[in-house]
């Protein structure tokens, strides 16, 4: 049985900043969910490749340790996992954003999630008898299993790039057998000196995507392609409450592209909605729509705005944009003095 | 056959300003749907009364008559029928509010349509040969009519008031057969000096609702109890126009008293609506709703805010008061600078 | 003064079966607000040379006594109009069908209103003096008459055709001016023996739309382009029933051609909706909305389906057709019965 | 680290028929997700006890494991989580049921989740240094073991009853150290024979809701309370899409009691919505918005009707009952046929 302990050592996973109890000086670095070689890190040096600063990367235990790690200044950001193209929302993510401390989203991240079968030097496709990875991965990948590797053994791993690490240092100890392989993303091959016996190997192609978590900070300035979330806490349990919410979108043409359910942990049928917006808070639509559920629900969260990665301007319907907002406004004004 | 021409002269009617081609000097004077004795001149003197000034009231032609001599200057406002509760909306108001110069509303009047049975002295009940007046009031008087006159032969007149008016002029005459009666207000046994030989002959209570039109002026400040009068000329002949419409009111927990359809005189099928909307334009709600509509539809005319007659505040649904809405734009305008 | 009595004296209008006091056998009689020449004598002949029968026209007093008539069973049917694209509904029609008793909808016919300028022989446009017509005839010929007849008096006459009457009538007296003219139907002038000494005079193109109603009967059959008329009544003055109404159309697909509200004379505030809908009853989705207003309104009075005279089908959005309902119905049968 | 593989092997779990590969003759034999002592069993024990066979319970190694055994037939029916008050809907069942085989739901169930500290006769609380437990119960009990169990070691269970199973073996062998304990169900504790040595130890209440999932079958007839949970499938990513779900639900009264989003796996954005109704198919109201959904989304899936657990009968709003949609289909035959 895998101890979650073990990742506390720094030596199996090659980090020396693994977990909670950290000291500070923590300027310029950004957490990710670790260890080293996951799709998160993938994320993350992706993103900060783009950023003019030299931030450093580092692998966190879990979604709440890296976001806590952030709201105790430890860190100056996350990049953790919201939603997953099979395995659906996060929601460790999304109850942390929802419930935890305030923390804003300053951009979103996307990953392919391909998988590998990675092994020790000297390990060849037909030696591979044992097979470790994480359930999900077990499951993306069986009809190649089935083909390739039909009598290997099945081990859980608690991720897929604890699997290659794992892998890694069991290769190293005298009595090794030579019979272990890892399935996990192609970076945790790098990362732990793995050799790709063969890629792409999961049955489907999957996409996961990322948002970067800062403390409570003003949204970067509106791009025209941009995404809001925010998080809707429901009054009261009444049949149309949910209705009522997607109407004062639908009002202000402001579209969703994603919404979710999760439990408020109050009891059964207790929710809270974790909501992405087509759109920038700063839009007039999209500032009118939160001030009216700010009105109607029993609280909203507002986790930020930023440029969605697609770069894709939403299609507004006529009567939404700014410029007639601003005309309304003044044509408002101007009839409230009696100057029609 | 009635000559309307006949109405402009002023011995017939007893009044000397009856027409469109008065000269100004109209400091202090008020119009309404003449001739004296109708139930607009009722519901100007019930206005007028609470008025601090000494103004004047004075009969005019038609509604629209009376309207463009407020919009000329001639008189400073005019009392004009918007809907009775038997015959519907006034429609002469409705299209010259909607598609005339603009004007505003400063106040409604209600006046419960009681209908007499007027005669000139010395005809008794049992005399009555010739009954004259409209045909709305013939008609809601028919079974009085056919239990009390069965043999009385009725003739048409152009209004109420018309009737007395004609009654009173033929039976000064010479020749005259002291077998005629005029059914119309109350008020107009004394402007015509009638008497009243039957009172609320009508088998059923009617009311008719008056509003005080002005040129364009700011509303009355509100006072909790109000209501707003709006027109909205559709954009586009499609199919869920209407629905979009009273969404923009129904997200912003706006309820409307009256809406009314009336045709652009584009062709069939054209429509534009008028509203009451309870409420006050300064009202947040009212506001956000109005510049909602401003946004989808193809023009808006806003006519006035003006206290409610019956003085009902509304119920307000959550989240749609003042106070609320300011919250919630103070909530708004620190998010956007990031202080959650 | 016009006297309505006068109007059932058989020699003023030419026409021998004006009124309610006809004796019966109406096998094959049609009745239209009359009298002879008006735009409803004109959609019932257009209507008539459709049908295979040899029926006959009659003339009516009013839109009441012609629809008694049909409902005593004096007449097999009557033409009686519903809404003009300039004056708006018709408000006798519209309460008479839906609070008088039950009556059918077979067909509709659309009249285009112009009007001509009509004189007996040996009237010139130079001796015109007169002007005679309905109030809406003068008030949309207004402009032509400024500048062809500046100087021609104006006298009022209940309807266009009495005006081609009467002034047809009184060019017989002895004493006759042979200054007068009527405003009318082009019809008039060929009933009544008048010259049209100008044609198409009003400012603006009206139409008529009419109604052909019949005592209560089975629709014809559909045809794929159809209407259908109801009545609904709301149940209580609650703000939001006119959304509720909509929505119950808005989901099944069902788009309304008019929607009027009228008064049900119960006092200020208190509605029904005359309402317009594309399709036909035997619709799938035109049925279940109805039977959903049925649930929702206080009643609702079917008044029939019948060809559009357009003949245009409507355009459905996916998910309304008959099939796709049939097939629905068929899916929750088998799912019902435990055979998904 | 765990291997799954060794799930599998009889003695660990003390199940003889945990897995996929079982032989037929499952007369009377109902799965769960086990290993046993789980809060599966507990809600299969706590249905069965309700049925009058003699039927079995027999753990399975996952939801898919066990519902495929459904399907064969191998099995008559399976007891699998749908939600839970705190960790959210449950993904495996969810997505089993919207896109594996069709199955049918026949029965809900509701287990309060409490954890017990259990460990092998022997040890004490104050003995224990090693806690092993899946990571969820952790979560819940980690302010308990702060105080409590300050210094023990933490190590990852693939369920609770997966710790409680491995904590008995390990205390079997004859270096056993003593010092180890689990958190898990109290039923875990009967099952491996292990001592409760504290109970309640979550810090907070948590519910899990399961539902009796059988092969396709005919829903049990409606008590009046009950529930129906269906599968909708969006037809194309258009923004207004969830709003017109709701919209056919709102409009025939039907309430939903939970509503989740979930990836299809065709990418992201790409979503099915499951959801729990209050009403019996057989219910007309539902029937009639089934077939509504049936129109508009890509596809409908039926998971089944059964009696709700708390027994309590929706409050339905005027106008939505059976008798009334009775009434109103026999309303529309009648107007249909020409009957009013």
């Amino acid at each position: 049985m895998a101890t979650r302990s073990v990742a506390r050592s720094p030596n199996e996973y090659g980090v020396d900043e693994y977990g909670l109890a950290m000291t500070a000086d923590a300027d310029g670095t950004y957490g990710y969910l670790g260890p080293a070689g996951t799709f998160a890190e993938a994320a993350l040096l992706h993103w900060l490749a783009e950023q003019p600063s030299r931030a450093k990367p580092r692998a966190f235990a879990s979604v709440l340790a890296a976001l806590e790690a952030v709201h105790s200044g430890e860190i100056q950001g996350a990049m953790v996992p919201l939603e997953n193209s099979i395995e659906g929302s996060v929601s460790a993510t999304l109850d942390a954003l929802a419930t935890g401390p305030e923390l804003s989203i300053l951009a979103e991240e996307q990953v392919d999630v391909t998988f590998s079968l990675l092994a020790p030097k000297g390990v060849a496709l037909a030696d591979v008898a044992v097979v470790t990875t994480h359930p999900h991965a077990e499951a993306q990948c069986r009809p190649w299993l089935a083909e390739n590797l039909p009598d290997a053994q099945y081990t859980v791993a608690p991720s897929t790039a604890a699997a290659a690490a794992t892998v890694a240092a069991d290769s190293d100890r005298p009595d090794a057998k030579k019979n272990s392989a890892a399935i996990a993303a192609p970076l945790a091959g790098q990362v732990y000196g793995l050799t790709e016996l063969a890629a792409n190997i999961a049955g489907s192609v999957a996409q996961t995507r990322f948002v970067l978590v800062t403390r409570p900070a003003a949204p970067p300035a509106a791009t025209g392609a941009d995404k809001t979330t925010v998080v809707l806490f429901m009054g009261e349990d009444h049949p149309g409450a949910l209705l009522e919410i997607l109407s004062e979108f639908a009002v202000r043409g402001v579209n969703l592209s994603r919404i979710e359910s999760r439990p408020t942990g109050g009891g059964l049928g207790d929710y809270f909605f974790s909501v992405d917006i087509e759109g920038h808070i700063d839009d007039a639509r999209v500032g009118e729509a939160l001030m009216g559920l700010r009105r109607v629900c029993a609280a909203v969260r507002y986790l930020g705005s930023y440029p969605r990665l697609d770069q894709m301007a939403p299609r507004l319907r006529p009567g939404v944009s700014d410029e007639e907002f601003r005309d309304a406004q003044a044509w408002l004004t101007r009839i409230r003095e009696g100057r029609p």
